[in-house]
């Protein structure tokens, strides 16, 4: 795909003057990622006489026009063509400061339960995890259920729940969105926006997460390739949206001894390709709680900007998820290692 | 799972009375899928000590209790087990009358483009189908596309010329819906609403779909086993709605010959277990023209309701979809090969 | 991939004086295909500087070239561009003469159980076989089993009990072979021999069997592509064995609600790219005895030259693949249907 | 499954006696992995009714019975619960001392290009490699290659060389066979013999493996689940030979970003269930270079016993899988990360 990058600093008339004399020369040309003091890109269709006939220098001779970017990937605002440095994500803020995610920043680890079943759990878990340095937690109000009859979740008074234990413990809150219609409402507690493996393809909800400023953290669909994994995160920041985080949690694939296959490729690949931080969930990229620590020192070993785990403080009284979540003792030690294996490489850095 | 049936025709009185009486019994004991004149059914939950350890005599004497279901899979209203009869989806109505899907009718074809792409390319398909005796037609004004760059539809001005051609031609509209929020809209037009591969796991969709009464035509996910098909459809069922339709499209496997591997497995799978219809979409499932006929005529030979394919008369213009979409010419061949296989098959009946 | 194919009907000194000019020409050339009265390609590297820079009108006016065929696909002898008609294989002869594979003939069934059990199991399924004018029997004397601790088959002693029953009840034998050092004693006994789906990739068995004359039956890999597929057949095709019989039984996907997933869309594609004859295994493709006959009508409904399916008089007691195995009551039932459903395509023909 | 241990140290006589007794109790009994001085397990037949109704003590009352094992998996004698303690596999020997794999020793590095082009390119391979520290090379001598006209390796002269290179820079080799009449001539020069991950379920092959004393190193079959691969060491064990490296090189799955997707859950999985060292190649496992180095880090973090790796000197001349081997730079690059990362590890046992 060929792009159009514009100096920055313009105006929007001077904007839309360059944009309209880049469409005399490519009719179908489109601006796209320019939300705020965003770089404008503008996007010449790949297909047609028009883009191919063209020669670049007919592009960047006009006014205001910094350069031509020739054989962007169609997941341009998303690579690093387009955008050579890590993308940090600054999540919450308030009294304790936000929490970064990517950037260069040690990995973060995001943990809690499945599900939030009430308050005494979550308060209970959320004591554990302020007490070992974790601020991001994670729970489901919301929850996608392969049955229609098993738990669908607290819903409203989830959150409800959420914000009480935000307060109570200064957690910073990441949790599932199921449909566009509720985005507002789970905003309004949410730190970050999850979307779920299920809904990474649901691009009406991805559209409308574009259009609002809350970190977006989308888990890669269990059937999709990287590229439509880095094509899904395009539509959040084609909707103006840049605080996108990446999260890879398993494929579906014929092996049946664990519950996905999280396939580790993809966190060396992205980060080679795209400028967004990515996460790894060996929680559901395993099913299998023995497994859980040493997936977690693989994704970090190979680039993988943190961490989102279940853990649960009774795992066998779980309403969902149980086999696959780790106590808080089990989270202290795996921080230890990571904590361990991290030392070399920032000394190295 | 163990269900408790209670007896046809009682009134909203006496179902409350035998309701309570059953959670007595088993306190998380439910009904499921009571919409009008529907049987109704009480699921007893399966985990705990209540419903194992109670036996099924408990139930059966109590008052309007029919009987007890016991080992009904968690798809319990799509199930044989609670319906041995198969449902027959009655598609539109006015003027020219229902067309029926299921319920041991003849195959039914639905044809039509990828996209709705203006009211010429709309009008000349939808002649060549009547002509044809094809009176259901799809084509998209909503489109998922991998890429946020791609053609999108065109969305409020497609449904209405998907209007002006069901006015015209006496076409009945198949056609997807992408969001909850625009189901409604969606509706005024449609016969029947589309559910794509990609929003099958869109739980929060299917449960809206299931509160109205347009027949829902839900294609398999891309990553979805037959288990998991069968309880999206219950998402839609457990919420009133009888009239689904399933359809089997593909699935992704490491073969890359075909665009996706048409699973047709499934199709006998389900309609022995499931008494939903079942329709074959061989367009996405092969994604290649030449496929299309043969791999029709399979599916019917398996058992299918019947066909959703892609038909353009100008394919290689198409905006989507062109390599597996066929001609109208090639589709009245197609259709005189399954009128000549379908002979034996209903005099053998 | 550019093949130079020579003319027919020429003497060796001839073809060897025409080889040696094409290699002045492309140094790389060399011969595929050219055993006994079979036409005489010789394959040009598709690499190198030597080939693309020679015009094609070079190769055509040495004498005894016939023309020269480009873009051949890599498995060349097995393609539809190098010989446009269908392949039809001749198995057995003797008394009863031959029963031939492909070549537009009616489809074949072939059918046994998983395993040689012992003589009377053989003789009783034989027996009912015959009478169902069966003319083809498949059993293992050799079983690949994926514990080395599961039975084994009966080795010698079933190829023995084979040779018995052959000769009893004039059924012609398939059966596997795991290991090139046994190909001449299975051949001894065998009218086809199998190569099972885990030994698709065994290339030197591949090999050698290309330099025997049996005809062979390759199953499709449960991890190969259509390509790969096909050139697994090549490795056989290019020994100068020209008679081999493709198999598709089911490949390894996320799907877990049958033991395979039938692929049934190779069928018809291996049909419309090479000359092959193709049959389809319903039996290992949906592990499931309620999914053969469907999933058998299926398969000829999209072009299959015949079925592999396994059969036992007692299921239940079968030593291995007793739920997938059928009757020979249900046989009888599925014969009939499959005779039903081809007449209407003979009569047409 | 249940087996039953008898002590160490037994006489041949003394076993024969202990296990006539069993069989009197079991009549389907039989020794599994008695070779040499390995602890002798007697392996009692999971079906029937003699097991299941016979009490354990039974069994351990019986003279020279050390105890009885239930639930045992099918792959016994590579499970941990017949032998917790990790299998450490001695390679090589002569003046330069053996090469110890597993057993809880510091990871092993095999590298090495995929085929022997030559004595030269050998030679240079190995000069940068002994430099580096790498003491075990890989090459390939016979070559699987998907097609039949593909280079299908040097065989006997590639052979020939390896054992020269062996002489000259004090390299242990590995290196694939492909059929098993071949096993005498390769097991010549090879210090290891590689079982490819088309032939993982070559099961013929792996007996006869099992009947020689050469380690095996055995590569997942890019379809097999780690039952399978597990299995398919158990083919060679039960032979006899319990030198049996694992080796994780990617599965076949939809994704077409990476050659294969490498599935590293199954390193620490197999790691818990089994005391066979584990090895991951992350060339084929990842197919691109630029991703060798981070998955090679994680393979070791979440405890693979070492890497596979394809190095090239000249890898845009390598005559096969150029485009995933590293130079030897960037393996002197990847020795100095992985020995970093170890750092830490070491120091905390």
């Amino acid at each position: 795909m060929r792009i159009v990058r514009l100096r920055k600093g313009l105006s929007e008339a001077e904007k839309a003057v360059a944009v309209s004399r880049i469409q005399e020369l490519s009719p179908g040309a489109r601006v796209i990622g320019a939300g705020g003091d965003a770089p404008c890109f503008v996007r010449v269709e790949p297909k047609g006489v028009d883009a191919a006939a063209v020669p670049a220098e007919e592009f960047t001779r006009l006014e205001n026009v910094q350069d031509v970017i020739d054989d962007a990937p169609e997941y341009a605002l998303g690579s690093r063509r387009l955008r050579p440095e890590d993308t940090a994500v600054a999540v919450g803020g308030g009294a304790e400061g936000a929490v970064v995610i990517g950037g260069g920043r040690p990995p973060v680890v995001i943990a809690g339960p499945c599900a939030v079943e009430g308050y005494d759990q979550m308060a209970r878990v959320a004591e554990r995890l302020a007490a070992l340095g974790v601020r991001l937690m994670r729970a489901g109000a919301y929850k996608p259920r392969t049955s229609p009859y098993a738990f669908q979740g607290l819903k409203k008074q989830g959150l409800e729940i959420m914000a009480r234990v935000k307060r109570e413990f200064g957690m910073k809150m990441v949790t599932e969105v199921m449909s566009g219609d509720r985005i507002d409402e789970v905003a309004e507690v949410a730190d970050v926006l999850q979307v779920g493996s299920r809904n990474m393809f649901h691009y009406a909800m991805l559209q409308e997460l574009g259009r609002q400023p809350k970190p977006v953290l989308l888990k890669r669909g269990m059937a999709a390739g990287m590229h439509e994994f880095l094509l899904a995160a395009e539509y959040v920041l084609a909707g103006g949206n840049r605080n996108v985080i990446l999260c890879e949690r398993g494929i579906k694939t014929f092996e049946t001894a664990t519950r996905n296959t999280l396939d580790l490729n993809v966190v060396p690949h992205v980060k080679q390709k795209s400028h967004l931080p990515i996460l790894v969930d060996p929680s559901h990229g395993t099913g299998l709680r023995p497994l859980v620590a040493p997936m977690s020192l693989a994704a970090l070993a190979c680039g993988a900007d943190g961490l989102l785990i279940e853990v649960h403080d009774r795992p066998e009284e779980a309403v969902s998820d149980g086999e696959q979540s780790i106590t808080p003792v089990e989270l202290a030690a795996l921080l230890d290692a990571v904590r361990g294996a991290a030392a070399p490489a920032r000394d190295a850095a």
